[in-house]
């Protein structure tokens, strides 16, 4: 490194001292872009995760609930399942979720992967089985010739199908929200009032849990740890994986990540309100009263968690044929 | 024009006679590609389009049952409305709708725009109303500033909402099919086979109804003229509309474009193989009982219709607030 090139780099630094200051001590780092390695594999994720032909119905898919058109999530407090089933629980946004320490709100599926295969065969979502989404898949030329493009032979596996799915899903990353620009220097990303809302979060202790680049994702907690959560929503969280009771009611803190166009809020999707979700966060995780002014100002501040959405072309499905397993939309 | 250019012409012309004689004298032409001159509308009617907010479960989009990325259907027998009902008749594809005569199988609408006002507001499909849609839609300020962008003022009307979708619909066309590429001129666009099977469909008189761009759309027609057709569905069809009894039975004819890619087949969806769709038709329409080989033929010159499809990035949705009516997707 020649002499002028340190001194550039040295007077750059120290024009920035914000910037060094904010990624090293700051409780959240920012996300970063995807880098994508295996943009064929992508592909192949993407149909598979736009494809109800994975359903029994031939109706619900990847996408069905976690709706890349909003936020990777389907804004209701619980899920539309196989024959309009009630499900059991909020759907979690996909966006970011590469940074969940495990997948699912008790956390029972190690790795993306794992928990791409279950809402396919459970009868309460997609209620197909694998066998049978499998044989859809095999029925279809066109699939048969990205896997075998892909994966070195035409054999569709649950393991190479849940693989695909993963890295499609790894790809969906939210960067450049406003707060990363922040986080990376730029003081007028933020208005005062977010500032301000940020520091509240930090002061009264809410990055104990929503830390990291996720803003949470990385721990189970209990949902009530100093007044307990009112619900009529029967989850019992993480004991339900570990079987150890003091794992009752204990969930993944959520990612706050896109928290804005992640509605309605909690296990339970009980709350639609960003205001009150803050507000019943501080009094039952932290044992606070916030004065209207603070919720505000974290409200504001949540808000520039938004990032840059996933962008992409909407993937054209290989159409079945006479040797496809037809869908059963209606059982007879 | 100069004298060389004239030449040039004369010689292009003299080589192409083929080119001249399809267009002019085949009873199909072929689809030309969209001209978007409201790029604005176009974007605000694929949001729309795709907003499952405009139903009453905040699930169900135009997209759901005209899914374009599986040929603008939904590739089921019938559809699944609100609370998973069973639709009355099969979704017919959204993919070059703009040629039709009229729109639904009995043509009840009129234009693009008078038919996306029906399943907001049919309760069997997405069970919203107009008011409820419409409030959602006002309350969210993206959307109330693309609509004063587009039409002038924040007013969120109906009717500029199905302009809108209408607007998005007729880009939804699917040109450069392989047939397309052999109606102007290029004689290895179809195989020999293809090519019989055209001159099959010809021969035997299908093209009496499915001619023009569309291969169908532009008439109404006895389901059943030589022998009627057995089904289980009670759709009497175009009578609905105009009272007359001569039209009981009588459906659109619908387009052959992308057939390959919008099973199953029929106003009932009862059929999934194309190859038993050209028996039946054969038989019930023309009294003509086909030759295997005449099947195989026309069902091959049939996958020649599939076009280049809609390609788009997924809209991103302006999310809901507190101001926002809170979808019903149960029914407490």
């Amino acid at each position: 490194m020649n002499i002028k090139l340190v001194s550039t780099l040295l007077a750059t630094t120290l024009a920035m001292p914000a910037l060094a200051d904010r990624l090293s001590t700051e409780p959240v780092q920012p996300i970063e872009p995807a880098v994508i390695t295996e943009p064929e594999k992508v592909e192949l994720g993407k149909k598979l995760f736009f494809d109800p032909r994975l359903s029994r119905s031939g109706f619900i898919s990847c996408n069905s609930c976690h709706n890349l058109s909003m936020g990777g999530s389907d804004n209701l407090p619980t899920s539309i399942g196989h024959n309009w089933q009630e499900g059991p629980i909020n759907s979690p946004t996909v966006l970011n979720s590469n940074l969940n320490v495990a997948q699912f709100w008790d956390g029972r599926a190690a790795t993306l992967q794992e928990q791409a295969a279950g809402p396919i065969a459970n009868p309460m979502e997609m209620a197909s089985n694998h066998v049978l989404a499998l044989d859809v898949l095999r029925s279809i030329p066109q699939y048969r010739a990205e896997f075998a493009s892909i994966y070195g032979d035409e054999d569709i596996t649950l393991e190479r199908v849940t693989d695909a799915i993963a890295v499609f899903e790894e790809t969906l990353v939210t960067p450049n929200s406003r707060f990363d620009l922040w986080l990376k220097g730029d003081d007028s990303a933020l208005t005062q009032q977010e500032l301000a809302g940020y520091n509240t979060f930090k002061e009264i202790g809410c990055t104990a849990c929503h830390n990291g680049p996720g803003l949470g994702g990385t721990s189970f907690q209990r949902m009530g740890i100093v007044q307990p959560y009112i619900t009529d929503n029967p989850s019992e969280g993480r004991v339900a994986v570990t079987g150890n009771d003091a794992d009752r009611f204990s969930f993944k803190v959520p990612t706050l990540r896109n928290v804005e166009l992640t509605y309605p809020y909690f296990h339970d999707g009980a709350y639609w309100k960003l205001e009150e979700a803050v507000d019943l966060m501080a009094k039952l995780q932290l044992g606070r009263e916030l004065a209207l002014e603070d919720i505000d100002n974290m409200t504001a501040f949540l808000k520039t968690l938004t990032g840059e959405q996933p962008s992409f072309t909407i993937p054209l499905l290989p159409p079945s044929n006479n040797d496809t397993p037809q869908p059963v939309p209606f059982e007879k």
